[in-house]
C-alpha cells in the first residue's frame, strides 16, 4: 500500500484541482482520496506538501530508435528527411550490428528514451519502431515500469520486398502473442504500405484486439498521393480496409478533410497532435479547433526525437497551445486546459486505459511535481496554466505507474540510467561516423 | 586573469565552431584563443572538457515586473490582457507598498528574473519596467554582474496625467545621468504616448546618446490605430519624431508594412523577435524572412514573464525557428543558425556592444554548457542545432560577463538566490489576493 500525504494540489483532471488531501493506493488502483487519511500499517507514505500531484502523461506517438539520429540534420521536409536522414542509416544498421547485440541495442535506445520521458511525467507511451529485435524494447519498458505500447512500423513498399513482408507479418503476430497487453499494430503510412500488408495487419489487429496507429495526412503531399493512387483520402481508404474504430489512432492529421473529420468522429477514432514535429518539418498545423468541435478524442505526442528533438511533454503542451493561437491569430484557440486534457485523458482514452484522471477506482498512474522552483511559485493562482506554460522536463520528482515507482526523487528505478546511457552511446559512437556519412 | 582550458567546442559565432582550444581573458576582454595555452601565474583556470562555450545570449526585450503576474490569466489578446491583467494590479501597486519598501521590491523582482535568465546563458538583457523605484533594478543587475539595460516604460496617455508625465520625464533624465552606461529610453507604444512625451524622450535619447526601444506594430489593431489617429504607420511616425537610428529597436514588428521594413533597413534599426509572446497573445507571426532579406538586424527576446511565461532563451530559439517553419509551411524558413545569431550577434548589435562572438579582442561574455546530458550527447554532429533544439534553461553551468562570474557551478554569485526568492514571494503573497481580485 502507498499513501500520498498532505498533497498541496491534487490535479484530478484538466478542470478540477483539490487542495490539502491525501491519496491512498491499494494494488494498482487509487482507492481513496480525502483529507487526513490515516496511514495504514505497512503502507509507504510520501509527503506531498508543497507539491502538485498530476495524472500521468501519455506520450501518444514516438519513434525511440530515432535517438540514433538526434541532431543529424534539420530544415528538411518530411519526405526529404526520410530520404536523406532516416532511411540510409536505419537500413545500414541491420548490417552493422551483430545479431547477438541487437536485442541489447534496441533495449538501450528504448531505455534512454524512457529516462527522458519519465522526467516529464510520462507514465505511458506509444512507440512505432523498426523491426530490430523488438523484444529489447518491451523489456526496457517493463523494467522501467512504464506502460510501453510498442509496434513494428511496417512500410513494405518503402523498406522491404515480399519476402520481407511475410517475415515482418509473422513477427508482428509473434509479438502480439508474446505481449498481448502492450503490443500494437502500426502500419507506417497508407502510401508506404501495400494493400496486402494493410489488409493482413487489419485482420491481425482484429484477431488480437490490438490498438492500431497509422500516420495519416501528415503532409499535403501524402494526402494528395493517396487520393491520386488509391482513389480515396487516407482515412477513407483505411476505413475501407476495416481499420477505423476506437482502437484506431490517426497520427498528425494535419491535412484531414472535412469528410475525414466527420468519419473520424463517427468511428470514435483518436487524432494524435504532434505540434513541434509538424512545425519543424513544415508539415502544417493540425486543425485542433475543428477536431474539438467534431467531438474527436485528441491526444498529444512528441513524435520521434529526430524531428522534435526533445521528449518533453510540458514543452509539447505549451507549444501545442501557442502554435494554435499563432496560426489562428486567436489567443483563445486552444487553452492550457485543452492541451492538459490531450496529454492526460486524451491519451488514456486512446489507449482504452482506465487512467488519465486521479479519481477513486482509477489506475494509480501519476507524477509528483514540487512547486518550490520560483518558475512554478504561482502554482496556486491557476495551477494548470502554470504547469503548461512554466514547467519543464526535470521538474518532476517522482513518477508512479500502477502504484509502483518508476522515478523516485529524480532517480530512474528500473535500471542504472548512467550505465545504460554510457553503453548506448558507446555502441552508437562506433556507428556515428558511418551514420553521418550515409545521411548526406 | 582567467583561462578556459580544454574547451571541447568553442562556438565563435552561429557559423563557426572550434574544437579543443583554450581561451584567455585579461580584464574584461578575450585576449587569446589557441590550443594548449600556458596557464599564466595567478590566473584562474576552468576545465571545459566535455563542454561547449557559447557567446552570451542577449534577452533583447523583457518586463521583469511581470514576475508579479505570472500565471494570472491566459487566452487574452494584448489589449484584453493589458486591460484585465496588467493595469489594475500595477496601478494598485503604487499604493500598496510603503515607499520605503519600493526600492527593495523592485530589486527583488529584478533579481528573481535575473536568476532565471542566467540559467539560460543570458549575459545581457533589455528591460522595460514600470516607474517604481528603478534604482533597485539597476542595483540588482549590477550586483548580479549582468549587463542590465533598463528603461522606464512611458505610457502617459494610458497611465498618467500631465503632471505624471513631467515627473516621469524628470525621472528618466535622472536615471540617464545616474546610469549612463545602461539606462535606456523606452516609450511604451506610439498609441499610448502623447506626441509631447515622444518628442521629449527623443530629445533626451539624443542628448544622452541612449539606446531607445519601442513596441512597434505588435498587433494589427495597434498598427491600424496609429494610421488612423496619427496619419502614419508606427515606424514612419516614430521616424518623423527623430527616433530611428542604429540606437533604436522596434519590439515585435509583427505587422510591419513593406514600406516600414524598407525604412527600418535604411535607418539601421533592429527588430526584436518575440515568438512565444506573439504566439500566446495571438498577435500574429513576425515576418522574419522578409526582415532577413532586407538586411535588418534581428534580435531575440522572451518578452515579459506574464506573456511567455518563461525566461528561457533556448526554448525561445527553437520556438522562434519552429514557428516560422510552421507559419510558412517551409522547413527552411528560419534555421537553428538564424535564431542562434539573433540571440547572440543580433542582440549585441542592438546594444552596440562589442560582444556576441567569442573572438580575440571581444568582451568576455560567455556561458559554459556541459554536454554530458544524454539530451545533448550528439553535440558533435551539429552543435548549434543540438543547442537550439535540445538544450534548456538549467543546462548552463557557468556564466561570465566581462570576464567575471555571474553563475558558477549553477550558483548565482551576486546574491543569495534562495533568500532573494523567499523575500520576494513573501512580499508578493501579501499582495496576491488583492492582485487576483483586481485582475478579473
Amino acid at each position: 500500500m502507498l499513501i500520498l500525504k498532505n498533497i498541496a494540489h491534487l490535479i484530478v483532471d484538466s478542470k478540477t484541482v483539490l487542495h490539502s488531501v491525501d491519496l491512498l493506493v491499494e494494488g494498482d488502483r487509487i482507492v481513496k482520496i480525502a483529507p487526513n487519511l490515516p496511514v495504514p500499517d505497512g503502507a509507504e507514505a510520501i509527503d506531498c506538501s508543497r507539491c502538485a500531484v498530476l495524472p500521468g502523461f501519455v506520450n501518444a506517438h514516438t519513434h525511440l530508435y530515432q535517438t540514433l539520429l538526434v541532431g543529424q540534420r534539420d530544415d528538411l521536409s518530411l519526405a526529404g528527411w526520410c530520404d536523406q536522414v532516416l532511411t540510409p542509416p536505419i537500413t545500414a544498421l541491420y548490417g552493422k550490428i551483430p545479431p547477438k547485440e541487437r536485442e541489447r541495442f534496441s533495449y538501450l535506445w528504448t531505455a534512454v528514451g524512457i529516462c527522458q520521458m519519465l522526467r516529464s511525467g510520462v507514465t505511458a507511451f506509444f512507440n512505432m519502431d523498426i523491426n530490430y529485435a523488438q523484444d529489447g524494447m518491451f523489456r526496457a519498458a517493463k523494467e522501467a515500469n512504464v506502460r510501453g505500447y510498442i509496434g513494428l512500423e511496417l512500410a513494405d513498399l518503402f523498406l522491404s520486398d515480399e519476402k520481407g513482408l511475410r517475415r515482418d507479418l509473422a513477427e508482428v503476430e509473434r509479438l502480439l502473442k508474446t505481449y498481448p497487453e502492450t503490443c500494437v499494430v502500426t502500419p507506417s503510412e497508407p502510401n508506404l504500405c501495400s494493400e496486402a500488408a494493410l489488409s493482413a495487419l487489419s485482420a491481425l489487429a482484429k484477431q488480437y484486439g490490438a490498438l492500431i496507429q497509422v500516420h495519416v495526412d501528415e503532409t499535403a503531399r501524402e494526402a494528395a498521393q493517396c487520393v491520386s493512387e488509391r482513389g480515396k483520402t487516407e482515412l477513407e481508404y483505411l476505413d475501407s480496409l476495416g481499420f477505423l474504430s476506437p482502437r484506431f489512432s490517426a497520427v498528425h492529421g494535419v491535412h484531414l478533410t472535412k469528410r475525414e473529420i466527420e468519419l473520424a468522429a463517427q468511428r470514435g477514432v483518436t487524432v494524435v497532435y504532434n505540434p513541434k514535429s509538424n512545425a519543424k518539418l513544415g508539415s502544417g498545423v493540425c486543425p485542433i479547433p475543428a477536431l474539438n468541435q467534431a467531438g474527436i478524442n485528441i491526444s498529444l505526442a512528441t513524435d520521434g526525437p529526430a524531428s522534435n528533438d526533445r521528449l518533453d511533454m510540458f514543452e509539447e503542451m505549451r507549444f501545442g497551445a501557442m502554435l494554435q493561437k499563432a496560426a489562428l491569430s486567436n489567443p483563445k484557440a486552444v487553452t492550457a486546459t485543452d492541451v492538459f486534457a490531450m496529454a492526460t485523458t486524451g491519451g488514456a482514452n486512446m489507449l482504452l486505459l482506465d487512467a488519465g484522471e486521479l479519481k477513486e477506482g482509477k489506475l494509480a498512474d501519476f507524477s509528483i511535481l514540487p512547486l518550490d522552483n520560483p518558475r512554478l511559485a504561482f502554482g496556486t493562482a491557476d495551477l494548470i496554466s502554470t504547469i503548461v506554460y512554466c514547467a519543464e522536463s526535470g521538474d518532476v520528482r517522482d513518477v508512479y505507474v500502477g502504484g509502483k515507482p518508476a522515478l523516485k526523487n529524480g532517480v530512474v528505478t528500473g535500471f542504472d540510467e548512467s550505465a545504460v546511457t554510457k553503453e548506448f552511446y558507446e555502441i552508437l559512437h562506433r556507428l556515428l561516423d558511418e551514420i553521418q556519412a550515409l545521411s548526406k
